[in-house]
């Protein structure tokens, strides 16, 4: 692709600028952008204009520059998580509806749980994990099912890394997580850290391409809310081709 | 930004891949991408190679490239309908559980409704209408209602417009359409064409920033699915900041 006098191509300045964004920065002034970036202040403004003219970016009334609705919508109608979300959207919903607190679908990105979809009820544990947001797998209940049923590569490559060590983590040593895993792939369940619940969702050839899970007030709550998530889980799975040979969904849902 | 040898920008050879998919194509080979973009294909096979290094492109299985997890993410943590679709959610979760069919969530976008949210229930009345789909505003419910609301400058355009013939519209003439919309300004409500009822949502200052509405699967339904409807549509409105000054969401919703 085209390349600035730097060697730098145009794509790559164009990823930088949608990097600019984030949930506590989804709204800049152009040079927050170009601060942001390291894309000199009159290309950052640019760039910017172009990418308004497509729908890319947009002003608000404040002028200053946010996502657009346009890329929203072409990302939205071809999104690699579609499938899995629109399958699991009413068995969520149902869950939600069960046990009355916030139900979350992860992914795995690499060596962190993307969350692709959360249901909140008024009145239930607030939940801080939004949509798009990311944490190491190690580090929440979904994150530990989608570790335990990762290619052994990966697993084997985590856990010898050093564990990060937050002191509320009952893990800080690798021999606590390589059984912690274990147990996870033979009971089908994760209660850990805390009071998070998951499960794995299973597509056709049996491969897990998420975890489903509930966020707990308290620890009281853990055995009622078991047999509904993990019937929830079966039934995911199951509208997702779990007991057909392999095929379907993109091998990309859990790059 | 950088341009082609024929003036064209890099930026916009960009957004031509993204215009490439949809529901209906959200997996393409190279050729099949050249062909939908009109980009030649040592170019696009470059651009691909290039958006595929940053997450925004992937191939799967079958080597065809789809949308890449990394550009979803990124419009996922900084979207404009994020803040309208957390709050909406939780409502439109109610909502399904009391009347057991599609609930819907539209915002306008120039002279077309973007359906970007919908909840499903298993046995629920078949919703064709996709997140990410669009419908010109005088062709369902939730498109009336933003139509209704819109500045009159936009109003009077789409009046003054042929009006699509098809066949099950019972609006065809000009008059009829300014009659409905002053009468759905009224009520508050829009019950046509068929069996899609729609209500309103409002932001701070009272100003409509999207309709919100449920599929029935037969007109019996209308009298009992009005009242819960119309609470959440209130409900939802009120958590935007309804009765509050003017401020808060991006004009941008309804570009």
């Amino acid at each position: 692709m085209a390349r600035h006098s730097n060697g730098e191509s145009v794509f790559s300045r164009v990823a930088r600028i949608f990097e600019g964004f984030d949930p506590e920065h989804s709204a800049l002034t152009v040079s927050e952008l170009s601060e942001r970036t390291g894309i000199p202040l009159p290309s950052t403004s640019r760039m910017v204009t172009e990418m308004i003219e497509y729908g890319w970016l947009c002003r608000d009334a404040d002028k200053r520059v946010r996502l657009g609705m346009r890329i929203w919508e072409l990302v939205a109608r071809a999104a690699p998580v579609n499938e899995v979300r629109a399958a699991a959207l009413p068995v969520m919903t149902e869950l939600l509806g069960r046990v009355g607190q916030p139900v979350r679908l992860s992914v795995r990105a690499g060596r962190e749980a993307l969350c692709v979809e959360r249901l909140g009820a008024p009145g239930a544990v607030r939940d801080a994990t939004t949509v798009g947001g990311r944490a190491p797998l190690q580090a929440s209940a979904p994150g530990l099912v989608l570790l335990a049923h990762a290619p052994a590569d990966l697993r084997e490559s985590v856990l010898s890394e050093r564990l990060p060590r937050n002191p509320e983590d009952a893990v800080t040593d690798r021999n606590t997580l390589r059984r912690l895993l274990s147990e996870i792939r033979s009971t089908g369940l994760a209660h850990y850290p805390g009071t998070t619940l998951a499960v794995p969702v299973r597509a056709a050839g049996g491969r897990t391409v998420a975890a489903l899970s509930v966020v707990l007030p308290d620890a009281g709550l853990i055995r009622p809310v078991v047999p509904p998530l993990r019937a929830a889980g079966a039934r995911l799975s199951r509208a997702l081709g779990d007991g057909a040979p392999a095929r379907g969904l993109p091998d990309t849902l859990t790059a």
